[in-house]
Order: structure tokens, then sequence, then C-alpha cells
């Protein structure tokens, strides 16, 4: 177990963005700040801040703007990713400094239909001119309903790997696999990590797993024996998926952040610190957070904080 | 993957144990037989039903002789076991007919204490007149806090395999390892079975965890993976330990059944069964419950149930 705990893990918190837009009643832009502030605080380093979509879809990202002018000021070493649906949304935070943007196609072509009102060859032609006019922009392709759709169930791995090719093929190497509605188990996905890294040995694997089976941790787990280091997590676990009817919250930033110091991963990132945050996030935001480690003790009063088990005391 | 997929898992269940004696409010007998029943029909073939203990310290098992009757009369294929803390308590089981008795010991001297109020040579000193004197009599041992301890935060290893060594020399190879705060990670349940599958190859190595840090489920996957296929688990995620203050519940059975079906091992039991049995608890035991699947979408509609993605459709 000696070489892991070397691996340095990237976590790139999608609070912001993910958890937000599920909030029903209307989010201050100041305590957006407030939170994004204690999660930077916490020791997050990459964050989905917003996303830039019309307002009339999410209303509660109606401030994205505001939003990125703020937190590109008041936070310049954050590494600040904005998810964009379409060309006109990355000319928009591209003109307001934005660097690092994600762009979702579902492999369900019904679910990206829902999602984003668009077929696999119209999501495929938008990737592709965002990615030719933008050269010098960071670019991650987050792949929807990777291991399950509310619409069709079982999705197609050949239209996974189709996609992911296509990506390839316009230097997009960032593929984050999402378990949209958190059905994913640890089998199914060795079995796509094993593939993926088959097919495409160079690029970087993410995952954005959705607890609502309760196996988010377990799935990553298998992740992190596969060599995945990037995960994306919200904190508080809030989220869900507005055209995922049932689907749960997102993998809690704080459980999974635990489950690695606990293993002896690095994360440098402050478990305390994001309980803090939580605190604000119940007073502001959603009363009952669903992560396990909101409603937990920690017993770290025992320094129980990553030791292994002692031989012989 | 194709191994694994014919490896049969023993779930004992403990919701009538573990579970209930943490319900403050009572539960009538026959309430408790209808969840019993439920549990049956859900394809349940192992189950702790009740604890042989003083009515003064856990009230809400003072009905233990009874329960023992009617389920022993009722259901007489159900492999009962019983918990049983002394002699005294092992003798009033036998002569109801029981065949199946657990037996705890913390590895924590002090949770040993608090639990059992005995010393580590009580314990054993106990355990070995149980044995003796019952040799007809299938005996398990649970060994508490051997992931933590909610007093003295790490516990011994070496105290966990000389405990395994004295059960061992008087022929009890049944030994669950319990994570009684549920505070265990996985690389730490990775770094305690390698050294028990070392030290002691030919014990049959049970788990039984709890969900506080929502890494239960990820630790039994680590089980799984290291070829353990006794677990037990509580319906409804009900349960935690007088003891051991902050402790959340045990891991779920629908959750861990629901995991397994997905992966494709063979379970014979059935999560809407289980989801109905879940009902009758939500309505006279406790209204809330932990579990990830008693609040999930099932999207079994799709037939999602144990299948891995097909290539190609």
């Amino acid at each position: 177990m000696s070489k892991i705990c070397f691996q340095k893990i990237r976590i790139t918190e999608v609070g912001p963005r993910d958890g937000f837009q599920n909030i029903k009643h209307h989010i201050a832009t100041e305590i957006k700040i407030k939170i994004i502030k204690q999660l930077i605080e916490s020791g997050i380093k990459k964050m989905e801040i917003t996303s830039m979509v019309s307002p009339k879809a999410i209303p509660q990202l109606a401030d994205s703007k505001e939003v990125i002018n703020e937190v590109l000021t008041l936070f310049p070493n954050l590494i600040s990713h904005v998810l964009v649906p379409n060309l006109k949304g990355a000319q928009i935070v591209y003109d307001l400094g934005i660097r690092h943007i994600n762009y979702v196609i579902s492999v369900s072509p019904a679910h990206n239909k829902a999602n984003i009102n668009r077929t696999h060859e119209e999501s495929i032609e938008g990737m592709k001119v965002i990615r030719q006019d933008f050269p010098d922009m960071d670019f991650t392709l987050s792949l929807a309903t990777v291991f399950g759709c509310p619409f069709i169930g079982a999705t197609s791995l050949y239209i996974l790997l189709k996609l992911i090719e296509q990506a390839h093929q316009v230097g997009i190497n960032a593929i984050t696999l999402c378990d949209t509605i958190g059905v994913a188990n640890p089998a199914q996905t060795q079995q796509i990590l094993t593939i993926l890294k088959n097919e495409f040995p160079d690029i970087d694997i993410g995952m954005h797993m959705h607890n609502t089976h309760g196996m988010a941790l377990a799935n990553m787990l298998v992740g992190l024996n596969n060599g995945i280091s990037r995960f994306e997590t919200a904190i508080g676990g809030l989220g869900g998926c507005p055209f995922a009817p049932g689907a749960a919250g997102n993998a809690a930033t704080e459980d999974l952040v635990n489950m690695l110091n606990r293993m002896g991963y690095e994360t440098d990132i402050s478990i305390p610190n994001l309980l803090l945050c939580n605190e604000t996030i119940k007073q502001y935001v959603e009363p009952n957070l669903l992560s396990s480690l909101s409603k937990a003790r920690l017993y770290d009063e025992f320094n129980f904080n990553a030791k292994l088990l002692p031989i012989g005391e």
C-alpha cells in the first residue's frame, strides 16, 4: 500500500455549480462568494464556480458573470472552471478572463437532448468549434450518463468510446466520467476504466460520481486503485441533476477528502475547514446536507487521521 | 471480473438485534416478528434475532425469550443467531433451542469494559467455558472496535491477533471484524485483512461495518476483493452502539445487496422485498432510515439490475 501514499489527488469542487443550481430558493451572490472563500481556505485549488447558461434554464446561476468577476478578482490563485454549453458561453467567459472550461455531452442521446437540447452530432460540432476558436483555453469534456441514464437505462460503451475518440482527435485529453444518476457499481466502474485505459492510455480520466445508491466512495476507490487521480465532488454532498429525476447529490467533498486523508493520500485539504463551510451552507443554502461527515462525529480527538493500526501498542 | 460472479455471499441480517436495541421507544414483539418474516421473505437465511442480555442494560430486548420461541416455531429454516454475553445466556438460549451464538469481545480494553464490564482475561475465559460447555453450538466471535475505539482511538493489532489466536485454539473459526464506530478506511481494511489472512489462513472472516463516515460499502468492497464472503448488515441501516457515542447505523442490508446484485454476485435476496420491509420499519420502528436505497429511486424500470454496459447497442 505504500506506493499510493505519495500519489497526489486533484479535487475539483463543483458545489458552486452543480450544487447551487439545484437549490430552489435564491442564493445571494455574496453568500456564494463567502462559501467559495471558505472552500479555498480549506485547501481547494480547483473549482467549477458557475455555469454560463441561460437564466431561464437555470435561474440560480443568473449571476454567473458577477460570480466570475468577483472570483477572478478576489481569488486569482484559484483554478476557476466554468461550465459552458456552447460557443457563445465560451466567448463570454473567455472575455471575462476564464481559461478553464467544462463542456458536457451525455452518452445517452435522450439525456443529451433533455439536458442541452442537442443531438450528438450538434454537441460534437460545438465541442470542435470551441476547441478551435479558443486554443489557449484548458478544455475538460464531461461525459454524462456514462453509468446509466434515467431515460434509457444502460448507455452504450461504444458511443462513450466514439465520443472520447472525437475529443481526443481535437486535442481534448481531460475526460470526466459522470455518473449522473448515481447508479454505478464497482464492477461496472472497473470494467469501464479497464477498457478506457486500454483504448486511450494517454487521456486524463476524471470521475464525477453521484451518491444515489451510496456507492460513490466505493466507485471512487476503484478509480484510485486504477490510478485515477482527478475527482469532482461537491461540498455537503449538494447537487443532483435537473434533467435526471430522482438523482441524489454528488459525492461529498468532505467524505472523499476524509477517506483519502485517512488512507494516507495527500490532499492538502482540511476537514475541519470543510466542516466550517458546511455550517455556512446549512445556514444560508440547505439545512439538510447529505454528506456523512456533516452528521458524523469525527473522533479526531484521538488523532485518527490517516493512521493505520500500529503493531504492538 | 468473471470469477467473482460465481462467489456466494453470506449475509447475516442483524437489524433485529443491533438495530432494534438502539430504538428508544418500545417495539411490540409482534412487530419484531412481522419484520423478521419480511426479511425471510426477502431471501435472508441467517439472522441475529435478539440478544440474551439483561433487560436493565437493554430494555428493548427484554422479550428475547419470546422472540426466540416464536422465530424457532414460525421459521424453522432460518439460521437463527443470538448474541450471548456470558455462560448463563448461552445456557438459556441453548435450552430454548438456539444452536448459533455470537459472543463479543472488544479489542479496546476500555470499550470491552464499557460494553460488557469485563477485562480481556474475563472475556477470554467466558469464551472458553461456553465453547467447552456447548460443543454442538455454532460459535461466532465478534471482535468490536477493530478499526478504532471511541475511548482510546486506534486499537492494537497485536491484541486483535492474540484474541483471534485464543479463539482459534479452542476451535472457534468464525471471526467477525466489527467497525463499531464506523471509521475504518479502505487502506486500513486492506492492511488488516492482509495480515489476518496471512496469520490465520483457515479462519472464516466476516465483516460488520458501520457507516458513520460513509465508507462501509467501500470497506466491504475491499473485503470482497480479498475473498471475504460473510457480511453482517442491518435492514434500513438501523443500529449504532449504546456504548460507542456518536456511532451511526450499520451498513444497510439493502445497500450492500444492491451493490452485490449489480456487481453480479449471487445473493438470492430481493431488493423490492427489502424495500417493502423498509416501509414496515418506517411505520412502526423508525421513520427516518439511514440507508441510501430507502431514499433512492431505483431506476429498475430500465432493468439496471446487475447489467454491465453492452458494446455496440
